[in-house]
């Protein structure tokens, strides 16, 4: 286990006169949250395609480049020029040293020298221009996602993108409508997907074990503000801009993807339907930049508008709840919840625990002192997780055991992912996430912040697919 | 530990063909779950009083009668004639042999006969004119409470009533202005905040270890279907109207109470503002009968309405959130969740688990396959539970530790709530909770089942005490 143990913000460390692109909160404050739906009623466009079940040609050198290095970039740069069939090409960023570092790491490990650009937040257009990337890996500040993803499709590459895949509705449907007009993949890089205790729930959910599906629980729970407003003064991460000017769940899709995944949401079974959000207070960013930094300070005089901890609930056409959570400026352990219930049976995480059929034959429970013995107890504890493992463990993850055997689990994750997306790549197979499913998980950012504007009013989801979710298969299939 | 282990519902065991008084579904049908807040800005009517902080005169010997034998009713009846300066005068119940049983285990543990009653739905009333009890205790189906609350509380009674106190927001209010005008407690039997844990929370948050509040979770999971569903077919009970009549959180009081006191809710410091609340589709009930009943019982041609897990989210005057669920048809170990946050700490059961400056001594994790090496990890286990209580044990539960030290957890909160009841009214103090409370928490029941009915629209609560929760002590002090 240990999934956990580093799933951090891309480029945390970032400061703030180093931000790539000279990105600053002007494109937070130009953020448009009111939902704007009109486009789902209105037919795609000509010449564009419905791209759920969409197969690229197949490439056998995939030429790769890199838009952001920070922690996230640099790892996926090395591994990435790590996989036959890639080649990294041209490695970008606003700060001149994460380049020259990165391109040095990779070139030590026998790579060819990529090709260099930064200097400014447009080099990234220009990289695109002269390398025609095939792929390009997008890890930079949320607001920049979007707008990166566009202009990648746009030069004639696949898009893979940091999460969210972009903040507001206008930006989603904006991406979504490229992917369809440009026909390149966009897919967002939520590696929890790959999870190993994510991928083994999700193969249990599809054999059955827990029946129908009623009910799933999603968090992100994770207590960043020394990384975010630590440090020195002036080290204060991009990310803070964002506490400060929105109020929602402004980070779902570590906690939210695996369960909608198991639900199979947007994927021939149902999608979303509404959610509904309210935030706390907020109290826990105020207090820490208190204590720690100078009280002249600019966030000393800053009011966060971001609740400490955001509580929504989603409903799927089917009815299906999930609860949604989001805290970063809390003292509390890590969390995602990952919790499916269904008719049969319950799998959830954090720690590991589940109940149902398939786990009465070796019944215990860590959890005495709050069992009740006329009910049910969990199935839990490291023997359970064995025994599960050993029954249950995902395809893809047995498939891939070797090469991953010596990794955290959290570079485990991320392998899995980039190796699948070579893979697709490779034999000009569906991505196993789409661009429909990166914008609608991606939407309970801007909804949950008009619901919370709201005093928790539901929001109705737009369909990216245009009806189309219906027929799209169910991934890892 | 282990208060969880036998939380059920009244009068469980109770048959169809046994309800007390007669009552049917009917009564369920003609609930009008609109809520009717015009009465919240009435001025309280000539007469009537504020009851927040209400002290009855005290009583030497207190004269009380049980209205409701099933395992309730018979439980408190033999606690409550042990306890010195009581006397059980009275017992009622539409059963004979109910009233009968009672008294004769009440007569071999060496009290006086009570006067019994019985053979109506009625016979309650005739009880309340012949004996004029000083106190009674309502145990009967959840769709009887307001009425008998109101008729006791007329005859001069002050009335104790298990949960919840009823099921409209009109009978809420009426419920609310005959204890105004009658000037009698009206206390509901709200157990679990007299739990170990629950009350050491409480400690805990008024010695500030946590900070400020921000977030709570509270929840009542308990797979009851063997009880209510289960035995021979026509073994069904009356809690299974409810499930078929209406979708909501029928069940809330168990989890929310004790948060709801952790935030000195309608008592000085806050308030509930608003609902919002989705439910599950409804599985359970339909899947469990056609498992375990003929197919043609009428049971098995029962649409079931009810969802089979609620999630609610309500939000107080100050802006915290409180997440609060309810499921009784599914295959889940029980959890009633007992969560508050605050901006310094966390505490948590289900099981125990807390994180703050206080813990960090002997900081220890029960789960370290998931702990965050980086952040925290709960304090959490035997050694953890021992020490928090060696420092911060509830004085309460400190003085009575002695008369309960071999009773079950459960019973030993039942003891706790009796105990205090009876001090109480003794020596003429408020009790612990008021009816405002019982309104306010109970108010969940039809606010939910309104905001489900409206897609998860947000639902206002009404103020139940006209703006006087804010001259109002808080328990406990």
């Amino acid at each position: 286990m240990g999934e956990v143990k580093d799933i951090e913000p891309e480029d945390s460390q970032m400061t703030r006169s180093e931000f790539p692109f000279g990105c600053d909160a002007r494109c937070i404050h130009e953020r448009n949250i009111s939902p704007s739906d009109t486009t789902a009623a209105t037919p795609r466009p000509h010449g564009s395609i419905y791209m759920g079940n969409f197969c690229a040609p197949k490439l056998d050198c995939i030429r790769m480049a890199i838009i952001g290095l920070g922690a996230r970039g640099q790892a996926h740069a090395q591994c990435l020029s790590q996989l036959p069939g890639c080649k990294v090409v041209a490695l970008c960023d606003e700060r001149d040293q994460a380049v020259h570092h990165t391109a040095k790491t990779l070139v030590e490990k026998g790579s060819p020298a990529p090709s260099l650009y930064s200097g400014s937040e447009s080099s990234y257009l220009e990289m695109l221009e002269k390398e025609r990337p095939d792929a390009v890996f997008i890890n930079t500040p949320w607001e920049l996602h979007a707008r990166m993803a566009i202009d990648s499709m746009q030069s004639g590459a696949h898009a893979f993108v940091e999460v969210p895949l972009a903040l507001t509705l206008d930006d989603l449907w904006a991406v979504v409508g490229t992917a369809e007009r440009t026909q390149r993949h966009c897919m967002m890089l939520e590696e929890v997907t790959y999870g190993r205790n994510e991928l083994m729930f999700l193969h249990m959910v599809r054999l059955g074990l827990i029946g129908d599906l009623l009910h799933g629980e999603a968090a992100y729970i994770h207590d960043l503000r020394e990384r975010t407003m630590g440090g020195t003064p002036g080290d204060i991460s991009w990310r803070a801009f964002h506490y400060a000017d929105r109020n929602g769940n402004l980070y779902p899709t570590h906690g939210l993807a695996p369960v909608a995944q198991y639900m199979n949401i947007a994927r021939g079974e149902d999608t979303f339907d509404r959610i509904v959000s309210l935030s706390s207070p907020s109290l826990g960013h105020r207090s820490f930049v208190e204590k720690t930094l100078h009280s002249q300070n600019k966030w000393n005089r800053t009011d966060f508008l971001c609740g400490d901890i955001n509580t929504s609930i989603i409903q799927t056409k089917l009815g299906r709840t999930i609860l949604v959570q989001w805290d970063e400026s809390s003292p509390r352990p890590y969390d995602r919840k990952n919790l499916i219930q269904g008719t049969e049976g319950t799998l959830a995480d954090f720690p590991l625990r589940v109940i149902g059929n398939f786990a009465s034959s070796a019944k215990t429970s860590s959890t005495p002192d709050t069992a009740d013995a006329e009910t049910h107890a969990w199935y839990t504890g490291p023997a359970a997780l064995e025994d599960l493992r050993s029954r249950f463990e995902h395809p893809l993850y047995r498939r891939l055991a070797e090469p991953i055997k010596l990794l955290t689990p959290r570079a485990a994750m991320d392998y899995l992912m980039l190796y699948r997306i070579v893979e697709c790549l490779h034999q000009g197979l569906p991505t196993d996430q789409n661009v429909y499913e990166a914008a609608l998980w991606s939407a309970v950012g801007p909804l949950s912040e008009k619901s919370v504007h709201e005093g928790g009013a539901p929001q109705l989801f737009p369909d990216f697919t245009r009806g189309d979710w219906k027929h799209t298969d169910p991934s890892f299939e």
